[in-house]
């Protein structure tokens, strides 16, 4: 019975020493080494080998990511258990990230970055935490844990999700029809959907134009979610005050993408939320012990949403 | 008996109508009305006037801001309480731009400014927050607000104070001895310092060498505490990685100064906190009942100390 870890090999030995310690049954093999196929069980990995399907007896494909949009379920048999990446370290760098791109884009940084340029030195009049509605679009795990760390700054807090769910604080809505009440009281927009069919191109001009003139975009989804032309035509009509990316399509982001050099965009190189290995191996220890114990792991995802 | 408003317009609409409401005995006074300068018992300015000698009567100076380093305590009579300013506005700006300045240094939010600068697309090492000292020098009203914000971020926490201090959850450290062994574990120093004869200069090149290689700066206390040269000459070696400077040496730096176009630093124009002026009347008239109760102000200055 064996353990396949098809990642980066300094990931790879953290992994390999947590599982010997705690689940000492279990073989463990680096995508380099030499596997008998049937043995594989378990599959850690970011994107899908192609030969996937000679593992015969998996039963469990972690992503060593938080999203599994690069998953294809379609291509991965039933009895195969898809699990998104869950752990402390994700969590927690994600909780800082959004703290920073929102505190960002509410003190103006775009702005003193400009006139700092310039060497223009010049105070922006301040809005208080308390008039700047800081909406999420998407509800799940990463953006509770994000408004938890958010809540002490005061700032009004609502959320949409497709399904309906209530988080104390949190003005929450829903579903289609709710879209639009929902981004009309939003001043920043955080979005952290994960990316499906529904929510690819979901950031686009009609969108743009529910948000509150010199609303601001903070976009720690994926890539295909944001219309990015329709977002520079959003900034340069002014509609948009400024955007902080970190994400994008395609990434890398080619050098001479206009966005890199957009006055009102901060783009950083999908760093918001990285898989800390000391953590994550102690998430897929877990997550195999509730599997063998008949239980559903942390993550599982609902094929038919696709996250 | 008057209250003299030595300030701009807007703010002082909110005080007169606040102080109208709430002491109604008090007649308000902008600077540039006409009062009889006997009447004054209570002066609101930044800078103190030139003729405040002819305020005979004057009990309580108070300050717009946070800082009492403008005043010159010398020059005024004994029996005038010398009042910083301490109310919800400022403490909650401040929290916001520490964790802001934090967080922008920790996840290297320089780096990635300047990797957009060029289009470049790359990842830096990520530091857990647990594995990032953050040291406050000073800790008064506004450094412990900001450690509390902090806080849930995990960061190791340090501070150092002139006379011994004691915070939970944070290593406290005192005085000229400790100086260095707070130096050597900080990695994020934060200062939030009043400007006195002891702490201008303080932020020197003999500071600096006392960090650890590749600490980083952010400095919330007055342009005179910090030698502009050293930290220049400390980027430019390595052995600082960055600096977030809200306070420069003179203000506003002038627009030809190497500190705006340097890549290390981001220069922000003394916006970390502002006195907000509904929260900021309701704290003088506290301070006004608490005197007329013979009791001492909130943010009563030290003469002997300077702050």
């Amino acid at each position: 019975m064996a353990f396949l870890f098809n990642s980066d090999a300094a990931r790879g030995a953290i992994f390999r020493q947590a599982l010997a310690r705690e689940l000492p049954d279990l073989e463990f093999y680096h995508s380099g080494e030499c596997v008998e196929p049937e043995k594989v069980r378990y599959l850690l990995t970011w994107n899908v080998p192609n030969d996937v399907a000679r593992f015969r007896n998996l039963e469990m494909l972690f992503s060593i990511g938080a999203g599994v949009d690069q998953f294809k379920p379609e291509t991965m048999p039933d009895r195969v258990k898809l699990v998104r990446m869950v752990e402390d370290g994700i969590i927690r760098m994600m909780q800082e990230y959004v703290v920073l791109g929102a505190l960002t884009l509410h003190r103006e940084m775009l702005a003193y970055r400009e006139q700092q340029g310039r060497g223009l030195w010049q105070a922006h009049a301040s809005v208080q935490s308390t008039d700047r509605r800081v909406g999420f679009l998407g509800l799940g795990i990463l953006a509770q844990a994000a408004i938890d760390r958010l809540t002490p700054f005061r700032f009004p807090l609502a959320a949409w999700s497709r399904t309906k769910k209530t988080v104390e604080g949190v003005a929450c809505f829903h579903g289609d029809d709710q879209l639009g009440d929902f981004l009309r009281g939003t001043d920043i927009l955080v979005c952290l959907l994960p990316l499906t069919e529904q929510t690819s191109g979901i950031l686009n001009a009609r969108l743009f134009s529910l948000l509150p003139v010199g609303a601001r975009l903070l976009h720690v989804g994926r890539g295909p979610q944001l219309d990015q032309g329709a977002l520079i035509e959003a900034l340069d009509s002014g509609h948009l005050a400024a955007a902080m990316l970190d994400v994008t399509d395609p990434e890398p982001l080619p050098e001479n993408h206009p966005l890199w050099c957009h006055p009102k965009v901060i783009i950083t190189p999908h760093i918001a939320s990285v898989t800390e290995p000391h953590t994550a191996a102690q998430s897929v220890i877990e997550n195999i012990r509730r599997h063998r114990a008949g239980r559903n792991p942390i993550g599982l995802v609902d094929r038919t949403l696709g996250y």
